[in-house]
C-alpha cells in the first residue's frame, strides 16, 4: 500500500499542513488546484517539492469554494462541472510541465469526493472529464466492501481506478466515512491510526466505529495534512511500508 | 498582416462581445484564462468555436481581477506572476488539449499588457515565464517605431514576438496608446478605423492623434471585442487579408 | 399590487438589465449585494439610481457564487449562512447610508430564494438572520395557496411577510416555478405577461403551464431583469397600476 | 497610549494570529472587513470577541486581494476605492449591530495603508468616503514627525485623525517604515519591541533603524497579529498602560 496526503492546501499568506515535513514520508502528492486552496505560487512550490522528494503528483480538484473550503456540495450541472476540472487539471498540469514532471492521477477533493462517492452520475461526469483530458491519468476513490458499480462506469471510459482508505477517519458500518459534522469524524491518536492501517494491511479488513469488520481492497492510504497530529500520524504509517 | 481579437471574455451568466459572430472573421483568438474574465465554460465554449473557424488560439492572461477586468495595475513579484501565468497558460491548455488543439501564442491583457510595454523588468518576467512553460510559444505585443529593447530581452529567452497594432484605438506621438481613461482614446467608427489599418497596409505607417506618422512594422491586427461596432470594424478589417 | 424587479446586477465591465430604464418604471428595486452580482459601485450607482426615482430598496442576497450567478444551492450550515446575510445586509446598508436612504426590505436571490420556498428549515434561518438584523425588514417570498407554513415561522421570529408572483415565469400546478433547466420556465411576451398579471389584479387568480388556477394573495409583482424584454414586460405592468 | 491589533483576518478553513488569547490584552482591534482577509464567520466571531472583552472596534479595509493579503499597491479610481470602503465598513457595521454594538474608528490594511500615507490624493480619497459614511468614525494613520499634510485634509473632512506607532517593525530614518521586502523589516523580538516602546511612551521617541530619534505624537501602538511572537509583545506592551 502507498500513502498519500492532500498537500498544497495553503493560500496566500495563509497556511495549511506541513509540507515540508510530509512530502518525504509519502509516496502520493494529491496537489491542490486553486478552488478550494493552493494559489499559484503554492502550487509551484508544492510540485518543486514533489519532485524533490520523487512523490507521485495527482491533481486535487474541487468545487470553487474558497471559503468553504471545497467541503460544500455545489449543484453544478455536468457541463460546467467537466469544464471546472478540465480547468483545474490544465491548471497543474501546466505548472508540473515547467518542473519536468506530469500527472499521474486525480482525486477529488473534499465534497466533490464524497458527492462522487454517493452519484453515480457525478461519477460519470467526472469520468467523463478525465477521459476528455488524459487517458492514463488514474482516478482514485474510496475503497468500499463493493466497488462494482464504479468500476462499470470507470471501465466505459477505459479508466483505471485506484483505492483509498483513510487513516485520520472514522468509518460508518456501511463502509462510508463518519461525517465531519459529527463528534468522533477524525481520528488524530497516531498510535491508533498505526494500529488501524497495520491491521488492514495484515487483514485486509478495518473496523467501523461500530467495531464491524469491513473488508476493503486498499491501494494507498490517505492521511489529511490538516488532521492534528497529520505528522506524527504520516510518520508511523511510513514506516509500515 | 492577420487578424486578431480578444475573445472569451464572457463570465458566468454575463456576456461579452459577440464571439459567434466576430470568430469567422479573424486569424487570431486571445482567449480569457479566468482571471480577468472567461470562466471553465466560456473558455471550452470558446476554444471550441475557435476550432470550428480554424482560429489559431493564444492566451490571453491577465493579473488577477475580476472586478477590475485586469485594466488595474497590480504590485506583484516576479515570481509570482510567472506562476500566475503558468496558470492560465496551464488551464487554457487543458481546455485545448481536450479539443484536439494546442495554444499557439500568448498575448497579456490589459494592465499587464499596458505594464509590460513600460516596464523592462515585467516584460523579462513574462518571457522568463513564457520560456520555462513552451519556448515555442510566441509572444504578441505592441508595434513601437523602436523594439530594440524587447527584441533584446526575447532573443535572450529564444522567444519569438509578434506585434500588433490597434485599429479601435487612438495612438500618442511616441506610439504608445491614448490611454483609457481619456475621452478620444477608443475608435468606434468603423469607416475610419478601416481607413487607417488600409492606409498602415499600404504604407507602413499609422497617424498619432495629433496626426505625426508613426511607422511600425506590424504582423497582426488587434479589434477589442467590447469596443463598441467591434463586429462592423473587423468586418470591414478582414475585407483588407 | 407593487411591480418589483432585480437590479444592480451589473459586475465590473459586464453589464446586465436595463436598469436605467427600468427603474422608473417599478416600485422596489431588489439590489444585489455582491454575491451573486453587484460590485461595491454598481451598488452605490444603483441606490442612486433608486433613490432619484424614489423607488424603495431592498437587499437581494445570495449564496456566495459570481461564477454561477447565485444559482446554484450550496450546502451551507445555518450559521454560515446567516454571517453571510448580515454581511451582504450590512453591506448594502453602508451604501443606502451614504446615500441618505435605508433598506426597506429583503428578497433573497436565485437558489437561495428556491431553497428557502422548499426548506423550512433553511427559511428559518433566513429569519433568525433578518431578526437579529433588524425586525422592521420585510421579508418577500413566494406568493403560494398555501403560505401557513411560512407564516408560522416569521411570526416567532416578529417579522411581517410580503408575497410576490412572477410576471416572467410559468408556474407548476402545485404554485411553485417551472424550473429554469426547462425549455418553458420564462416568459418572454410582454402581451402574455401583461394578460396574466391583469387576470390575477382582476380575479386573484394564475394559471399552472397546465391550466390550473392557483388562488394566490399577492403584494408585488416580479419582472427579473436578465429576462428578454423585461423593460417592455415591466412597461405594460407599470400601466396596471 | 492605546494598544491596537490587527484581527479577524483567518479565512474558512485558515487559521491566523492568536484572536482568543490577543483579544483580552488589547484596547482596539481592527477587523479585517473580508476584502484580505476575513470572511462572514470570522468576522461575527471576531466581533462577538472584541464585545466581549470590551474592545473598541475599527475597521481594517483594505484593496480586494485575498490572494495578496492586501499588500498589493492596486491602481483603482477615487469612485472605485470610495464604494470599496463603503462597503467593506457596511459590511463590518452589519456583524456590529447584530451584536450590538458599532464601529469606532477606520484603519485601511497593508497596502492600502502605504499608499495613503504616500499619496495625499488616495488619503483624500479615503477622507472623502469616510466622512459620507459617519463623520464620527476617527482615522487612525501613522504618526510621523510632521503629520500636517494629513492633518490639513482631515480638517476639510472634519474627521478627526489619531496616530499610531509600530512595535514590530523597524523604521527609516524619514519615518516610514522598512518595507517588508527588506530583511529587518520586523521586530519577533518581544523583549527588543518592548524596549523600544517604552522609551517612546517615556521621551516621545522612537529610533529608526540607523539610530536617528524620530519625535512622533503616538496614540496607539500596534501589533501584528501575524508577527511571530505577536502575543508576547502584545503581553508585554500591555504592561505598559
Amino acid at each position: 500500500m502507498k500513502l498519500n496526503c492532500d498537500l498544497g492546501e495553503s493560500f496566500g499568506q495563509w497556511t495549511m499542513g506541513r509540507d515540508e515535513a510530509v512530502m518525504p514520508l509519502i509516496d502520493e502528492a494529491n496537489i491542490a488546484c486553486g478552488f478550494h486552496a493552493g494559489d499559484p505560487l503554492v502550487m509551484q512550490q508544492t510540485v518543486a517539492l514533489a519532485v524533490k522528494h520523487q512523490v507521485s503528483i495527482g491533481a486535487h480538484p474541487s468545487y470553487p469554494d474558497l471559503q468553504g473550503f471545497g467541503r460544500r456540495s455545489m449543484a453544478m450541472t455536468s457541463a460546467e462541472l467537466i469544464a471546472h476540472l478540465h480547468y483545474q487539471l490544465g491548471a497543474l498540469q501546466g505548472i508540473c510541465q515547467v518542473n519536468n514532471t506530469s500527472l499521474a492521477f486525480i482525486k477529488p477533493h473534499g465534497a466533490l469526493y464524497n458527492d462522487m462517492m454517493r452519484d453515480i452520475a457525478l461519477f460519470t461526469a467526472i469520468c467523463r472529464a478525465i477521459s476528455q483530458f488524459d487517458q492514463n491519468l488514474v482516478l482514485v476513490i474510496q475503497a468500499l466492501p463493493d466497488t462494482s458499480k464504479w468500476q462499470t462506469i470507470a471501465e466505459q471510459f477505459q479508466l483505471t481506478l485506484r483505492f483509498e482508505a483513510f487513516a485520520d477517519r472514522h468509518y460508518q458500518d456501511n463502509g462510508l466515512l463518519v461525517p465531519r459534522s459529527e463528534a468522533n469524524a477524525v481520528i488524530t491518536d497516531a498510535e491508533q491510526a498505526h494500529k488501524r492501517i497495520k491491521q488492514l494491511a495484515a487483514t485486509g479488513q478495518l473496523l467501523s466505529i461500530n467495531g464491524k469488520p469491513l473488508t476493503l481492497q486498499v491501494d494507498t492510504i490517505c492521511v489529511h495534512s490538516d488532521t492534528d497530529n497529520a505528522l506524527e500520524i504520516a510518520s508511523k504509517l511510513a514506516s509500515i511500508n
